[in-house]
């Protein structure tokens, strides 16, 4: 099932995805059920949102894919791609030696969240602005100390994550709050899928419809079980709280003009135009 | 004025301190005012609660105080002071060379928030935990590209808080989020005091009453009104937002049974006892 949040006028609605329509809810289906109002909307009516606000936590793992997948389309001579960067890359979005003996947690605040189609605005930084496409988890219910058998409790669905990251500025500050934080640095959507076999789903990103990036989730270092077992034992995940669960090696970079897809098998395609910031 | 939040059954309710006693506001003064409700309750009465739960962002600046006052109470013999850990405290907490050239931002998540006396759940990590006493800034308005000459205009108030770090995981994750966002690593409070003068406020932290880290926010990198302005630049600043902003020099470990207070002139003391995680 896919969730949708959506606006006409007024308030933030969710929706079922029911074929071309909406079958709009009567609140939001992670604090109050899937009760439906009868109402039905037209998807091509509506504007989509960000299928969640967390009310607390926007949870990233770093360096949790294998490089096993050299990126075909990393051509030095493609637009944007410049070979020299190749390797300060790999160090930061791939996995090295295997990668860290246990999933590599940061934030990002809930201010970075903007939906599909929405425009991610690149502020005056120093250096390139990236993209990561990933497999995000939507938390569905209060998760303390959960055992990773126990983890599909917990889960409400998944959706697509942009990771939006001044590369830079990671390095520069050594922190990567400020670097993945920015405003509109955190797309998500464009819907959430409440049933989704997460063993094998192909994430691919597009640069003006062009191949960038590319992996699976089977090439995840610590599984999504592993993440939530681990991640709740840190802190109390809530619902509505969100785990992006890492970037697949290859070149990431993007500009001004420039629109990025991410598509994963099963969920759909995340779209967002880049805009330099007034 | 002192504001506090407190219970006595049922939810939670702000109140102006006026002597012995609490004026009760009808809403939170965040975003509803200082409506007053009538009611007075005796602060002896109330147990208090954690001033605000940032809705969106506790942001956390490091690395920014000059390391001009060396604590005289840093003895060796100081029992949970091992001398040998002085200089890797320094690197980590004081800023060499003159600080970072921007504030360093990073984050911890709300649900690191705890209150007055509640409980620091020390979490079984490699390495100590220590105490972090800081001057917290309360959000009062939406916040976005404000000058630093407006800052004011932006401020609710002040409170104190403790930036509990698992330092052997600051240094194995590199990244601070996990090593600063355990559940209860945030103690906020006692009160917001919503008139301060932040030139020159004496912060010092005590463990079971004897003085530790000690400082003055006069020797701050960074002002508050830089901070406002240069983190306001990169997120969206909300009501309810806080900005921790740096902690002075010392040794900081502290173990199970042990009670931490923090006091800041003007403010009060937050005192919060610490414990094993079951």
């Amino acid at each position: 099932m896919k969730i949708a949040r959506f606006s006409t006028e007024g308030d933030p609605r969710y929706g079922i995805v029911d074929g071309d329509d909406l079958v709009v809810l009567s609140g939001d289906p992670m604090f109050s059920g899937f009760d439906t109002t009868g109402e039905r909307v037209a998807l091509d009516g509506v504007k989509l949102l960000a299928p969640v606000i967390p009310r607390s936590k926007v949870v990233c793992v770093g360096l949790n894919y294998r490089d096993s997948a050299p990126v075909e389309s990393a051509d030095s001579d493609s637009a944007g791609s410049p070979k020299a960067e190749e390797g300060d890359e790999a160090d930061v979005t791939a996995a090295p030696d295997g990668g860290p003996a246990t999933p590599l947690l940061f934030l990002k605040p809930n201010t970075a969240i903007v939906g599909p189609g929405d425009t991610i605005q690149i502020p005056p930084v120093e250096g390139r602005v990236v993209h990561e496409g990933e497999l995000a988890i939507v938390i569905g219910r209060v998760a303390k100390q959960v055992k990773a058998a126990d983890y599909a409790d917990y889960v409400f669905g998944y959706t697509i994550a942009n990771d939006v990251s001044a590369r830079d500025v990671m390095f520069s500050d050594g922190q990567w709050a400020r670097a993945k934080g920015y405003d509109t640095f955190c797309p998500i959507g464009p819907v959430i899928e409440t049933e989704l076999d997460i063993s094998a789903l192909e994430i691919q990103t597009y640069v003006d419809g062009e191949p960038r990036r590319n992996g699976n989730t089977r090439d995840m270092i610590h599984s999504i079980p592993e993440i939530i077992a681990f991640a709740s034992d840190v802190w109390t995940l809530l619902p509505g709280d969100i785990i992006l669960t890492g970037t697949p090696a290859g070149l990431g970079g993007f500009v001004d003009g420039q629109t990025i897809d991410i598509t994963i098998e099963g969920i759909g395609t995340l779209s967002n135009p880049a805009r330099n910031r007034g």
